[in-house]
C-alpha cells in the first residue's frame, strides 16, 4: 500500500510521532505524488523492465530525501509541481546506487525483501541500476531548464566518487577523520545538500539562501551517514536486524574505529591491525572488536560529532522564512541523531 | 599516442585507404580535441578515479560515433565547439555500457588489454561505468541548454532498455525478425540516430533535416549490429581473433540465426534447440552450428538485410547540403558493411 511519510516508521521514540504528523500535514499530498512519479516512470511496455520497475516502486524506503526537499519547498513557497519531480529523481539516483552496492556487497535482501541481484541475477541487475541512474537524469532534462540540472548531476558524480574513493580506502587504517568526512561528503551529504537546495533554484531564491539550504542539507547528510556508521557498532540483533562490526567486515573503516585507531590504547590498535591483517571475522572476535571500540568511547565520540553537525544545520534554518515547514526542518536533523535503524 | 581517426584500422580492403583520408582532412583535427576533451572529462586528483580514467582515456576504440557526429556537424556548417564535447558525451556512453557488459560477461579483455573489471575487479568497474555513464550527462548539462538534453537521455536510456530486453530474451528461439530488429533499434541505432542528429540542434536545422538525420543514423546503426552479428558466424581467429559463434554460446540469438529457424531444414532447426537444450558448447558442436548456419544461405541473408539499410541511410544523405563531408556520409555505410572486425 502507498502510504506518505515513512518517518515514524523510522524511530521508536514516541516523541517523532508528531513530528510524523506535522510532515504528513504539510507535505504527505506531495509525498504521495512523489510515490505515483516514481512508479510512472520506471513503468514499461517491455519485460524485464516492467516487473522491475513495478518491484522497485514497491519496495519504499525511508523517502528521506523526498521528505527534506518537499519540506524545503514548502518552506520557500514554491506552488508548482516540478519540487515532486526533483523529489523522484533524486530518489531514483538514490535507488540506482542501492541496486549497485547490493550486486557490490551480493546483498541477498534490500528493504526486507529479496535484492534485485537475488531476485534477477546480476546482468539484470546492473543493466536496471544503470537503468535508474539514466531515468534520473532523464527526467530531470526532460522538465526542461531550471538550472538546477548540473545540481543533480553533480550530486551522482559526487555519490559515485565517494564510493570510488572509499572502496579504494578499504582496509586501510591510516584513514584521517579529515579524510573520512570527504568521503562522507560525497557519498552521503553531496545528495542531502542538493535536495535542500533544489527548491531554492524553483523559487529563484537569493544566493544567501541557495547557501544556507546547501549547507542545512551537506551537515544534515553528514550527522546521518555518522550515525549510520555508529549504529553499525551499537547495532545487534534485536535492532537492524543485523549483527554489530559488518562495515570493518566489509573493510570500511568509520569515524569510531578511525579515532580509536588514534586515540586508543596501544593494545586495542594492536588488536585491530591483526584483525585486519588476518580478515578473520568470526562472530566472537567481532564481537570483541566492537565492545573494545564501544569501551574506548569512541562511538560515543563520533555521535557527538553527528550532533555537532545537527545541531549547526538546525541553526541554519532561522536564515530561512518563518512558518510551520521551518520548524519541521530545525528538527530533523535531531530525528537523524536518534533514528534507530 | 593520440591519432585522430582509426576507421583504416578497421578494413583490410585498401579502398577504405581514401576515405579515412578524407574523414582525416574533414574532421581530423576535431577528433583530436573529442580525444583531448575525453581524457580532460575523465581527470580527477581522487585515486582511483584518476587511474582508471587515465586508462579508458587511453585505451580508444573505433571512435565511429564521434567520427559520425562531426561528418553531420560539418556538412551542416555548424562552425562552433559544442559538437566536440557532444561527441565526447556519445562516447562516454557508448563505453559505460561497454564497462558493464564486461562484468556481466566476465570478459578478460577490452580493445587489446585487460578489461576494467579484470584489472580492477567488478566493484570498481560497476561504479567507474556509473561514473562514465554520469559524466555523459554531467557535461551534457553543463554545457547550457540546447534542447539535445533529452535526446542524449534518450539515446542511453533506450541502449539500457535493449540490453535488458535482449538480456530477457537469452537462449529464446522464437524470438522474431522484428523483435530482433526492435532490439538492434534500442541498443544500437538509437545511439547512432542521437549522433548523427546532434548537429541539428546545433544549427537549429529545420525539420526535415532533423529527421533525415534521425534516420541516417538508424539506418546506418542497424547495419552495423546486423554486420555485427553476421560477423560472428564469419570470423575465425585469423580475423576477429575470437572463434565464431560466441554469441549463441552467451545466449544472444541474432538474425542468422532467427532466419534459419523460420527457413532452415527440420534437421537444423532440430540440431539448434537440441544445442541450446543441453547448452553444451564443445568447440566441435559450436563450428557445426556456425557451418550450418552459414551453409543455409542465412548470414548471406542477414547481409543482405544489412546492405538494403545501408543503402537506405546513403540515399537520405542527397537530403543534405552539398559538399565533401556528405560525400563522405555518403560512403559511411558502405564502410560498415564492408568491415571485416
Amino acid at each position: 500500500m502507498v502510504q506518505g511519510s515513512r518517518l515514524k516508521a523510522l524511530v521508536r521514540d514516541a516523541s517523532f510521532a508528531r513530528l510524523d504528523a506535522d510532515v504528513q500535514k504539510l507535505v504527505g499530498g506531495k509525498l504521495l505524488l512523489v510515490e505515483h512519479t516514481v512508479a510512472e516512470k520506471l513503468k514499461s511496455p517491455y519485460v524485464p523492465l516492467a516487473e522491475m520497475g513495478a518491484y522497485l516502486a514497491e519496495s519504499r524506503g525511508k523517502r528521506l530525501r523526498p521528505t527534506l526537499l518537499l519540506l524545503v519547498s514548502k518552506t520557500l513557497g514554491y506552488e508548482g509541481d516540478a519540487d515532486v519531480v526533483y523529489a523522484a529523481v533524486y530518489e531514483f539516483i538514490h535507488t540506482a546506487t542501492l541496486i549497485h552496492d547490493d550486486i557490490v556487497d551480493e546483498a541477498l535482501l534490500r528493504r526486507g525483501r529479496p535484492s534485485l541481484n537475488s531476485r534477477w541475477g546480476p546482468e539484470r541487475a546492473v543493466l536496471m541500476g544503470d537503468y535508474v541512474f539514466i531515468t534520473a537524469m532523464h527526467v530531470a532534462v526532460t522538465l526542461g531548464w531550471s538550472g538546477v540540472q548540473p545540481v543533480v548531476a553533480d550530486a551522482a558524480l559526487g555519490l559515485i566518487r565517494g564510493e570510488l574513493i572509499q572502496s579504494h580506502r578499504k582496509w586501510d587504517l591510516t584513514i584521517t577523520p579529515k579524510e573520512n568526512l570527504e568521503i562522507i561528503h560525497f557519498k552521503t551529504a553531496g545528495l542531502f545538500a542538493a535536495c535542500a537546495r533544489t527548491p531554492a533554484f524553483l523559487v529563484d531564491a537569493p544566493r544567501e539562501i541557495h547557501e544556507a539550504l546547501w549547507d542545512y542539507g551537506r551537515f544534515m547528510g553528514i550527522a546521518f551517514q555518522l550515525v549510520d556508521d555508529c549504529l553499525d557498532f551499537r547495532s545487534d540483533e534485536g535492532t537492524l536486524g543485523k549483527p554489530a562490526g559488518l562495515d570493518l567486515k566489509e573493510g570500511k573503516v568509520t569515524l569510531p574505529l578511525i579515532l580509536m585507531m588514534e586515540n586508543g590504547t596501544p593494545r586495542d590498535r594492536a588488536f585491530v591491525e591483526a584483525l585486519v591483517a588476518s580478515r578473520r571475522f568470526d562472530p566472537e572476535i567481532l564481537r570483541e572488536l566492537v565492545d573494545r571500540v564501544i569501551e574506548s568511547g569512541m562511538v560515543d565520540e563520533a555521535e557527538a560529532v553527528a550532533r555537532d553537525y545537527a545541531a549547526k544545520a538546525a541553526k541554519l534554518c532561522e536564515m530561512l522564512p518563518k512558518g510551520p515547514a521551518r520548524d519541521v526542518l530545525a528538527r530533523l536533523p535531531e530525528f537523524v541523531i536518534r533514528r534507530r535503524f
